[in-house]
């Protein structure tokens, strides 16, 4: 075999990953076969694990980059800005995660990867958290922990909504209940004076 | 073949359910095959297609109980009980639902059945939602609707957590949350004096 540069082994990871999102996001975890994943990617099964050893790895490998990519998101464009690319995903891609659900419960090595999958965004994203806490931003009478939960959880729902194919028509109102759901109570008192 | 009564077919179908939703738990939707519902129910697969055409009409049904009991939840123990029920449910049934998102998006008969799965409740649950806006229990500064459709996002992120087996152990903290969110300002101005 000829010797392949880094460059072409990185280009041909892309290429594995890009075809095993589609494969995922059109026939499910469960349909997602790797005579599809051959068919889609134009490679052997052979040639596909040699870079992921499994199907598992290759939707941990793209959940590591979604967490990557919705968490810097997250750090640039606010909680809200992240909703808003939420309601914009792909809904086909969305729906892989929730069909995850089972596997999360029951597989808890398959748990902690997920858990773990980008801890660098994760660290700036407390860090972050702490400080619009600090500048009075957030609210500061539940733990911050619980507010990151609370937000994930909204961010969750949402995720299934427009991966169920639920329409979102109210979006403005509703990013603006969760923004002030987070905000310290002050925040409210002042809509509230401007409002009345 | 020897006349059934009334009852006895009602027996009957509550087994087949019964039996039903333990298999969709325990294998999922997909995993939930025509084998396995006569194992578990120890009927045979016409005597359970003689009351439910297929699958999809035996999970439809379950999910119309469901929304049947979670709404009258919600009406008798109010928001904050259908979520301390909702934690409480059993995992592997919640993930059934996650299952089918792909389904609900693509298939949209499927997604209309599954919406008007209570329409009685439904409406008490409107009605009820009017009368505490009426009386100053909820924040009407966003329509009524979007109101509901927060809350429907935090009960189903709050069961995507349950059912992929993340702990929610500050559950107090977040139900309190959740409940500010949607009371009117003055609510949080209080409670900021009281905390004061």
């Amino acid at each position: 075999m000829p010797k392949t540069s880094d460059e072409q082994k990185e280009a041909r990871r892309e290429q594995i990953l890009a075809a095993a999102q589609r494969v995922f996001g059109e026939h499910g975890y469960e349909g997602a076969t790797v005579a599809l994943l051959e068919r889609e990617s134009g490679l052997s099964r052979g040639a596909i694990f040699n870079y992921f050893a499994n199907k598992d790895e290759l939707f941990l490998c793209l959940a590591e980059r979604d967490a990557e990519r919705f968490g810097r998101l997250w750090l640039d464009t606010g909680f809200t800005g992240l909703l808003r690319a939420i309601l914009a995903e792909d809904p086909a891609w969305l729906s892989v995660y929730f069909e995850a659900s089972r596997r999360l419960r029951t597989d808890e090595t398959y748990r902690k990867r997920f858990e773990a999958r980008a801890p660098e965004v994760d660290r700036q994203l407390e860090a972050r958290l702490e400080e619009l806490r600090a500048c009075g931003e957030l609210r500061d009478d539940v733990p911050l922990e619980t507010l990151g939960r609370f937000m994930g959880i909204v961010a969750d729902g949402l995720a299934l909504r427009t991966a169920a194919g639920f329409a979102t028509e109210d979006a403005d109102d509703l990013l603006r209940l969760v923004d002030e759901a987070i905000r310290p109570p002050a925040r409210s008192r002042t809509r509230a004076r401007r409002s009345a």
